[in-house]
């Protein structure tokens, strides 16, 4: 059953206590026993949050109950868990993220609406809520300020690695940390990949600050990343701001003060969204793509993302075989203004087509090494203007038509 | 190196010699020695024609080609080679195409703008433009009435069967044949996939009338179809009407008169547009998907390709999977107007899914029964209003990442 860990995974690095952060994790036995499956945290009074969702129009009902929660800009707890993705549950599966929030609050003795929820799992399929409330006790005895490891663990499904990432952080003269965990794009049962990301620093950060922060980050990272082209309907980037640490005081709208904690939390952000990437079910290869000479940036992003969405540029990855070809293709297909006679392509740094043709006496061996290679990079010049963008993606393999292709039970 | 024939082929119709049109074909050595690699058409004086061809913006020369032909709306003659796409070959890709029509023209006696081109094969590489010009004296003389099975077998590439499709229509009190072959979506060495498809019709039909039905036509078969969501630089659909038949004469716009060829052109179109589904690289099921109940038709559209191209519904369906947890997140990632809490999905015409939740007592027995057939049936109505469309695609199999995965020399 246990899949073997990716051949691309990264260790886990030291998760050191964060002030105003205390977490636990035990087995409720939601689908399957001995699995742990539940996932809790306690956040200090005055923790503000940010998130980010799915952009799924069908979104489970657990999206619905953080995108509400948010207004508040408030947090105190969050419950993760595994399992059932509380997804197509209609009026009940609100119901559920009702009764989870009201328990967990009523523990910490907290509002309920500061309580976030997560879920991962199958859908449509009512999730056994007595479940959760009955483990939430034990659980909540069990909440330790050590707990970010078990925590990062908790949350894995079929993911191969464990997935964390920190960094210290300076704002004025204090110092903060940064420290997330994310699980991805692995299954449960299998059915459908789902990325949770929950990120916590003990700075003191306004919310309206918080979310721009975030909003922009997760562009640039887990927005910018592809696994197949499908959309969770529970992709869910929860950022909690504990204001345990010493630092001076930041406006309602952030600002340059921020400048060292946003280049960390992209940092961070980026550093989980290439983990989710590197841990894609079947993956062989990281794939970076960057396009430039775009008319703008969201069209170069576009262009970007055909390429990375493309299943005949990921099955030549995965053959190891620099088939510039399809990536041609791929830029004809985004739709986005390009001009074949200006199109220039290179892979691992080798420019093998430019302005509209192949190079003269152009040497497939240095492509064809690089090629072998666990990192591939993939560059395009649509010589138009100086829009560009990033996308990454993995390679598409035997394992993932293995992984999506068994049935469910 | 030949593939099993896909388990969804179907057997090729008996091909009657069609008035005005005669074909042949004949191994050029283009990229491979001793395989079948270049087909010709010759049509009668006074032949209309209409095309619809790739929306990818990198086309290939050939397509360039017959898009500026295509103004005069005459046609006297058809070259089609494999082995090699003539795809980002710049100016000299350009030449190749004008010095393959001159040589055809010369020996028919015909204006060079008159000959249509199309090519399928590797990207990148210029097209040793001289084995065709070598092949076609020849092959010139080899043309006949009796070609059309020859010319399907030609023109196929890696594709597992022939393909083509034949009916009668009445214009007035006249009949007229329609007659297509087509090609894809296999590949050459293997690269590409390219879908290639030629009619004719000994009917007299103005060519603005002509090109009015095919760009209709192809809305509801080609451009319904899809096997990977990669659009072909060299795509190419082409309509001759030779106007060799007797029956009233058809006015520039065509008209009712032409509704019964324009119902019959339509199946032939269709019929074309499954074949190339059923030969989809590892292809073992064929799928319909019936999406209503949107805004609008074109937003249905959206919705259905957003089904028929998300790997997760498609890996699920070569499981024989009834997931519809992965139904409702591919509507859900379409962008278009759907609300979670009124879509209903049915597999097989079993509703397991109405109004947002599971259906109370679903059996899933029926379901489970349809999946294990080679034809899946999906209807998704969104509730909203009364737009629909429908989509076909194929599985996700490992057959798939059989092909496209392995290098290419």
């Amino acid at each position: 059953m246990a899949a073997p860990v990716s051949p691309l995974a990264v260790a886990l690095p030291a998760l050191a206590a964060l002030p105003g952060v205390r977490f636990g994790a035990t087995a409720a036995g939601i689908r399957y026993q001995g699995r742990t499956d539940l996932v809790m945290a306690e956040f200090a009074a005055g923790t503000t949050v940010a998130g980010v969702f799915t952009r799924n129009l069908c979104p489970g009902a657990p999206v619905d109950w953080c995108r509400a929660a948010l207004s508040s800009g408030r947090a105190r707890a969050l419950v993760v868990n595994a399992g059932n993705a509380n997804v197509f549950t209609g009026k009940a599966g609100a119901a559920v993220c009702k009764t989870t929030a009201a328990a967990a609050a009523k523990l910490l003795g907290v509002p309920t609406k500061q309580v976030f929820i997560a879920s991962t799992g199958v859908i449509g399929e009512q999730l056994p809520v007595e479940r959760i409330t009955t483990a939430l006790p034990k659980l909540h005895e069990s909440l330790t300020e050590n707990g970010w490891e078990a925590a990062a663990r908790g949350i894995m499904t079929t993911d191969t690695f464990p997935k964390a990432s920190t960094r210290t952080a300076q704002i004025g003269d204090g110092f903060v940390t940064i420290t997330g965990i994310a699980k991805g794009s692995g299954m449960i049962a299998p059915d459908m990949a789902t990325m949770l990301c929950f990120i916590a620093t003990d700075a003191k950060i306004p919310a309206h600050a918080l979310q721009r922060l975030l909003t922009r980050g997760v562009a640039g990272s887990f927005n910018a990343t592809t696994v197949d082209s499908d959309t969770s309907t529970s992709d869910t980037v929860l950022l909690f701001a504990t204001g345990q640490a010493k630092h001076p005081k930041v406006g309602e709208d952030g600002g340059r003060i921020l400048n060292d904690f946003a280049r960390k939390l992209d940092e961070v952000l980026l550093d989980l969204a290439l983990q989710v990437v590197r841990d894609g079910e079947g993956a062989q290869k990281l794939v970076r793509i960057d396009v430039s000479g775009a008319v703008t940036a969201k069209s170069a992003r576009r262009v970007a993302m055909a390429i990375a969405n493309s299943p005949l540029v990921k099955t030549a990855i995965a053959g190891e075989d620099a088939n510039w070809g399809r990536i041609v293709m791929a830029v004809g297909k985004a739709g986005e203004p390009a001009d074949r006679d200006l199109l220039s392509i290179a892979i691992g740094g080798t420019w093998m087509a430019r302005e509209g043709t192949v190079v003269a006496g152009y040497d497939e061996a240095p492509v064809v090494a690089h090629m072998k290679g666990h990192e591939i990079h993939i560059e395009v010049d649509l010589g138009l203007k100086s829009g560009k963008a990033t996308a990454y993606t993995c390679d598409l393999t035997h394992g993932y038509i293995d992984i999506n292709g068994s049935y469910r039970s």
